[in-house]
């Protein structure tokens, strides 16, 4: 395991060495932070499991390698959908297989940890947890990948920070995912920050995604903020697919169709190209 | 259990029945949300049975009502000091019974409540705590009064709607503390925002309470934003206080000393008597 | 003229010996920074002199020393009312010696000042122009007393440094008025930030003014948040009163009718008192 | 003239056709909105002739076609470097003949436009002056195309407001540039807002440059976010370049050399072709 102390504070000099990490899934396995992009998607939440075989099937087709659902949704409104639940963990594995891909899925709770380990190929802490420092311990006692979004009022140096909270934890296994912080605007939801993604790659090791659905909240800006992600130097794009968008239960405004997806796969090749990248594919094999 | 479905809409009518919320101890109680303008104080962190007693005491003797203290802290960097943590549940009970006040204490894991609640009377969620919905449930689920700090970066609906997790668990005794917002201003470390205490004492039932200690991260700043609180409609004040700040483990450049804390009780009184309040105390009895 | 080095920078050592600005009208004056709070008030927008005339009377009999009032209005939108303008020059000396006041008024241009000398008692610098630098520098060649307004989104430190502006200009008669800043919170229109109140009589040795109008953007905060003004230590309050405020030209939702201006100066004496302070009167003679 | 009456709200319907905008210069002319991206360098402040020519030179031969400098420049501090001033329209005619490239120049006060208008090519208004709407007005009389920047605090619906008060003066020829907005991240100076430029390309018709220099005020930030920039779909990149960026009178945190420009501009033609663009060049004749 590599110390982190170069991590703990956003003042520390440069680290131009990328920490590589890898999802690993049945004997394959997909890598952040060298040259190849990686591509995420899914839906926002897993609404049933042909909801997500239907899904799923469409972005492997098009070039995702890393399938995103959320099972447990943090949602403002306590009246509101919170998401499926444990009850969707007895087909996700059936699902995976059929579709192909690893899953990435948010965890919103320490207590939740264990039932998800079988299943789950990286964890992914959502904007609103990035400070629940408890969770982050726990994950570090874990081997998983973890997918740390950024709160959205957090500093560059808090959010490195709370990645560090895991990597002392023993887990050096982070990705860190820009999502888009609160800003006076309000015509987009929020504003997709890819100054802080320029400025890890510069200044920190850890492989860094753009998520253009919740960072934007828009659909018609998720294509070229997608893009604008990868030329300021990420590493991933997650973004959030649906067949039929404005009837997804939960973020329907930001969700893409599979056109839209398969425009920004296509795209994003094209301007990773012109970068000297490619987009990153499951390889055989593990690190 | 009164129902919360008027508190789950920041657009929703005004609400001019003030809710009130009583803190018991040891056969007395203290009320949020009447006409007394309750003062809490105590250590950013307890740092040993000592320290507590030595700053319980002085806070009792210059009027405050409610003792506070940090026993798990959140800090941006897992190496700084976390709290003394579970120990500190051998020595309160005791200190409580000296000091002669109930405790105000933060939980910041669903699993500390079951060891708390023996010990502490009311509980306190952080602001990075707030958008903790799991740990919100968990706490609908007790009997105990919550004191809810609002998230750095939350818009007050936002914070309505998390109090909601509470009341909708069953649990209606939540007291609202505003603590400092982020927003470009850097010379005072937060902006304490008395606009959303207006707000709240004009649209909501819940009682609120005014931090000026964190709310501006500078003890200059501590006694004029104190009293603009209570001026601007707060039902209590919640402030920092360390025999010799300086020296104070965490937090040090807004704790105030006993001599300010003095001057800041004497104002408070004064400047609530203008508007026809007075500032509460212990009471025999319960609700 | 006093130097003012020791306002160039928000890190430079404190001053406590307040600057005294006065201003002055038909051989009266009324003096900001002194033990009496200013209280000014009148229409957002000048609408016709009948208009001026009745709001004018009324505020000065509840209380009122300054009479605000905009004839060249800063509106986001062209189409918007710009403002009476010039005309309203012809009516303004008149309607001041009836209503027996002072006048407050917006300056939105260099090239206006001439036209204004003879008839404003004060120049008010808006939100939008406290960056204007070549404005300030006119003003600074100016004997006029100057209220300006901070920015929405200018720290203390910048806006100090716009008082400098004017200060190094030969005139050092700069009241300076928080009016509320910009942040991610939406519910009142803007954060009225008092922490800045009380930053600046902590540390500079300006008056300081608080319009708790546009700083909320909403009536019923109004009141409380001039309260809390004052105890934040502030020198004046400034806001917008009109006899019909659902029928006013520009920003009727912050207005305020006479009946809540009663109130306002009424609990503000109250307030002012419990901190040893009074409401400001114009008195005969000069400083 | 184009009425603009669709801009005047950011809610109104999208507008796909592209406004173009052309810059002339000695019988030749560059175009913003078109297929071309146009690169736009040059000095912070024009420190003296000599400087500007090398800078000038060197700028035009790796692939600037419009030559930015500042004469009078807009400080903070009332005691920092100002400008050279108006002793600079002496030399500026010489020099961009020698240097073959149109001027964009910063009018910071509606007395200066006269004096500038024989020699500037394009008028670049601040972002201290955005909402300087009698500026705005006096910019809409003229003929000239006007560089509009975003207020730091502005939202894109009163940056596209503000661009209204040039268009309805009778000049329709404005093109609006992003350089970073103010949030509570203080890591990057700004925050660059590419959000905002791939929302005005999706519903206005403006075309949109971005300033990557102030945009993050950090100089290993400039060359991946005009790559991201461009990625977004804006029509142009503007920065800052000086021959040695640590001796510049200003802003010398942010400027790059001549090698990082070169850079700068190889990569972007490179993400330019990606997107089936180019970069912009100086064609003979006009619109």
């Amino acid at each position: 395991m590599t110390p982190s102390t170069s991590q703990t504070s956003a003042t520390s000099p440069s680290q131009t060495t990328a920490r590589r990490v890898r999802v690993e899934f049945a004997g394959q396995s997909v890598e952040f932070g060298g040259p190849g992009v990686v591509v995420i998607a899914g839906p926002c939440s897993i609404e049933s499991e042909s909801h997500l075989l239907n899904t799923g099937r469409e972005i492997a087709a098009h070039g995702a390698v890393l399938l995103r659902g959320g099972v447990f949704k943090m949602r403002t409104n306590a009246a509101s959908f919170q998401g499926i639940g444990e009850p969707a963990f007895e087909f996700l594995p059936r699902a995976k297989s059929a579709i192909g891909l690893p899953l990435v899925c948010e965890v919103t709770d320490p207590r939740q940890i264990e039932m998800m380990l079988a299943t789950v190929d990286m964890f992914q802490v959502g904007s609103r947890n990035m400070y629940n420092y408890e969770l982050l311990k726990e994950l570090g006692r874990t081997d998983k990948p973890v997918l740390l979004k950024r709160a959205f009022a957090a500093t560059v140096d808090e959010w490195v920070n709370a990645a560090d909270y895991v990597v002392r934890g023993g887990n050096d296994r982070v990705v860190l995912c820009e999502r888009g912080i609160r800003t006076f605007e309000t015509t987009p939801r929020n504003t997709l920050d890819l100054n802080a993604v320029a400025w890890l790659k510069a200044h920190t090791s850890f492989p860094v995604v753009v998520d253009p659905s919740h960072g934007t909240g828009r659909r018609e800006l998720v294509i070229p903020m997608a893009l604008a992600g990868i030329a300021a130097g990420a590493d991933g794009i997650i973004c959030e697919v649906h067949p039929v968008p404005d009837q997804a239960l939960s973020d329907s405004a930001q969700a893409i169709d599979f056109k839209m997806f398969e425009e920004l796969v296509r795209k994003s090749r094209a301007v990773a190209a012109s970068l000297d990248r490619t987009l990153a594919v499951l390889e055989k094999g593990r690190a």
